[in-house]
C-alpha cells in the first residue's frame, strides 16, 4: 500500500460548520486543499451579505492557515502556501430573492456555488420536499443563464426531481449535486435516482458523495466498506470522472440548528423532515467520518477496498478541481 | 330610471395609481366608498414597509378626503365622514419572501389583500405566466393558514390555474380574484376559465371584474353593452352575490412602469407579456372607464342594460363589503 503523495488534492465539496480555530486547524493539519463552505440557507439578501462580512473576519483572523478562493488558481495558490482554500456557497437562492442582478453582486463577493432550492419551492424551481415540483420557472431559466455566464456552479442538492432534470437540460455548463448519494445506496428524499445520475453524467455533471448519516445506509451505521461498494457501483454507472466528496459535515452547532435547517422561517409548526425523532438533534456521525481531516483517511479506506490509486486521487480532489475549472 | 341613493356603496376592488390630489378628488367627488390600492409588485420586505410609510404621508396630506381602512367598520366610518377609504394590498408575495412571520407584521400595518403570486412562480405557488404551475407549495399552505387566521384576503389574480384550484380547496375562508374577467368574455392568460369560476363560487369566493384593456374584449375597444352582457352571463353561471368590480385602473404612471410590472428585476431580457408591442406603453383605456369616478357611471350603464337596481348595488359595492366582512 502506498502513501499519499504531495500532489494529492483533498477537496470537500460541502461542509456547513460553525468554524473556529480548532476546526480550521483540523482541516489544515490533514492537508485539505479546499472546502466548499455553506454560508446560508434561509437568510435574506442583507443577512447573506453580512455572512460574507463575517467570513472576511475569519480570513483575517486565521490568515496563516486559510484563504478565500474565487478561482481555481486561488485554490492552487493556497495549496502552494500551505493554506486551506475556502470556496463560498449558498444552499438556497433565498439571498437573491426575485432579483437577477443580485447573482452578479454575490459573484463579485466570491460566491461560486448556489443551490436553486433548499427542500422547499423557490421562485426558481421546486424543492425535494415539495409534493409537486414545478421544474425550472421563468426566473429559474434567467438565473441559470446568468450563473453560466458568470461561472457560478449550479448546485442541485435539495432540488426536486423535475427541477434537476430541467436544469441539467437547460444549463449550458455542467451542473453539480454537491452533497448527496445515489438512491440505490440508501433510499431517501435527498438521495438521487439512477435516471438523474445518468442524465447528469451525460452532460458532464458532478456528484459529491455525502457522509451525512441520513444519506448513508442504515442512517450512518454502515461500514466504510459499504461506502466503497457504493462508489464502485456508481463508477459502473457513470464512470469515475464526475464523482467527488461533498461530506455535508455539520460541526460545532447546537441542536437548535437542525430545526433552523428544516424550518427556517417558513412555518410556525414544526417540520421534522425525514426524521422520526421529535427531539431534533444532530444525527450520530459515522465513526470513520467525523471531522474535516477524515477526508484524508478516506484515502486509506478506499485503498483498502481495492479502489485504484488513480481513481482515489480523482475522487478525493482532482475531479472536483477539474469540474470547478469549467466554471472559475 | 332612478337616481343613485345615499346608501350605495362604490367599492373598487383594485386600482394601481400614482396617487395625487387630483386623483383622490376625482374618487371623492364621485362618492367612492373604498378603493383597494396596490402598494407593491416586486418590491422586497424593506421597500414594502417604506411604501406603507409613504401612504401614511398621503393620509396625512389628504386627510380631508381619504382615510386608511383596516376593518369594514373603518370603511363605513370613512363613508360617514365623507372620505374615501383606502385598503392596502400587495400584488405579490415578494414582500414576505420566505418568512411566515412577516405576514402578521404587514397585517398589523394594515395589509388586507395579498396575491400569492404575480405572473411568476413564488415560494408560495405558481404564476399564470409560468409554463408549469406547481400549485400551492408547503410554504404556500402555511401562508394560507396564516392569512385565514389573521383575516387577510387571499388574492388569486395573476396566479396559475392549479394554484387557483389548490388555494380554493385549501383555504378555510373564501378567496378572491380581485381583478380579472371570465375567459368566455376575452381569452387571455390573466382571465379566468369557467371551471375555476364555478369552484370559486362554490366556496363563496369572489371575483372583481376588470376594466383593464387586456382583460376586455377587443383589448378595451368594446362597448359598455359588451361588458354588461358579460356580467349577465356570469350571473347565470355563479349567481350575483360573489361579483364586484376590480377596475385595475393604472393612472398617472410613465410608460416605464409597464416594463416594471412585467419585468420587475427577474430578467435581463425584456418580457413583453401578452403584448405584441415592442414599445411597451399603457394600453388605451375604454372611453367609458378612464378614472376612479367612472365607477359611479357604471351605475347608469348597468341600469341602461337592464340589470336590476338591487343587483347593481350588490356589484358596485355591497358584495365587496359583505365579502370583506368575512375577513376584517
Amino acid at each position: 500500500m502506498s502513501k499519499i503523495t504531495e500532489d494529492i488534492l483533498l477537496i470537500d465539496g460541502l461542509e456547513y460548520c460553525n468554524w473556529n480555530r480548532e476546526l480550521f486547524e483540523n482541516a489544515h493539519q490533514a492537508g485539505l486543499t479546499a472546502i466548499h463552505a455553506t454560508l446560508v440557507y434561509w437568510e435574506n439578501t442583507e443577512e447573506s451579505f453580512e455572512k460574507i462580512n463575517y467570513w472576511h473576519h475569519l480570513f483575517k483572523k486565521h490568515h496563516d492557515i486559510i484563504a478565500h478562493a474565487k478561482t481555481t488558481e486561488d485554490i492552487l495558490h493556497a495549496k502552494k502556501n500551505n493554506k486551506v482554500a475556502i470556496i463560498f456557497g449558498f444552499q438556497n437562492s433565498a439571498p437573491i430573492a426575485n432579483d437577477i442582478f443580485l447573482v452578479e453582486k454575490f459573484f463579485l463577493e466570491g460566491l461560486r456555488f448556489m443551490q436553486l432550492t433548499y427542500n422547499n419551492q423557490t421562485p426558481l424551481g421546486g424543492g425535494c420536499f415539495e409534493p409537486k415540483d414545478s421544474g425550472v420557472s421563468r426566473f429559474g431559466c434567467a438565473v441559470i443563464e446568468e450563473m453560466n455566464r458568470l461561472g457560478m456552479i449550479i448546485d442541485l442538492s435539495h432540488a426536486g426531481k423535475k427541477t434537476c432534470l430541467d436544469t441539467i437540460e437547460i444549463s449550458e455548463k455542467p451542473v453539480a449535486i454537491s452533497h448527496a448519494n445515489p438512491s440505490f445506496f440508501h433510499k431517501s428524499i435527498r438521495n438521487i435516482d439512477n435516471d438523474i445520475l445518468k442524465k447528469l453524467a451525460s452532460k458532464d455533471g458532478f456528484i459529491g458523495l455525502s457522509l451525512y448519516p441520513y444519506h448513508l445506509k442504515d442512517h450512518g451505521k454502515c461500514e466504510p466498506e459499504d461506502f466503497c461498494e457504493m462508489i464502485k457501483k456508481l463508477i459502473n454507472i457513470i464512470g469515475e470522472d464526475n464523482i467527488g466528496i461533498g461530506s455535508d459535515l455539520c460541526l460545532n452547532w447546537p441542536d437548535d440548528i437542525v430545526m433552523w435547517m428544516r424550518n427556517g422561517k417558513w412555518t410556525k409548526k414544526i417540520d421534522y423532515g425525514e426524521s422520526k425523532d421529535k427531539n431534533p438533534k444532530w444525527p450520530e456521525l459515522p465513526s470513520w467520518f467525523k471531522q474535516p481531516s477524515d477526508l484524508k483517511n478516506l484515502f486509506y479506506i478506499l485503498q483498502k477496498n481495492s479502489i485504484s490509486e488513480k481513481t482515489i486521487y480523482k475522487i478525493l480532489g482532482h475531479n472536483w478541481l477539474k469540474f470547478m475549472k469549467l466554471h472559475f
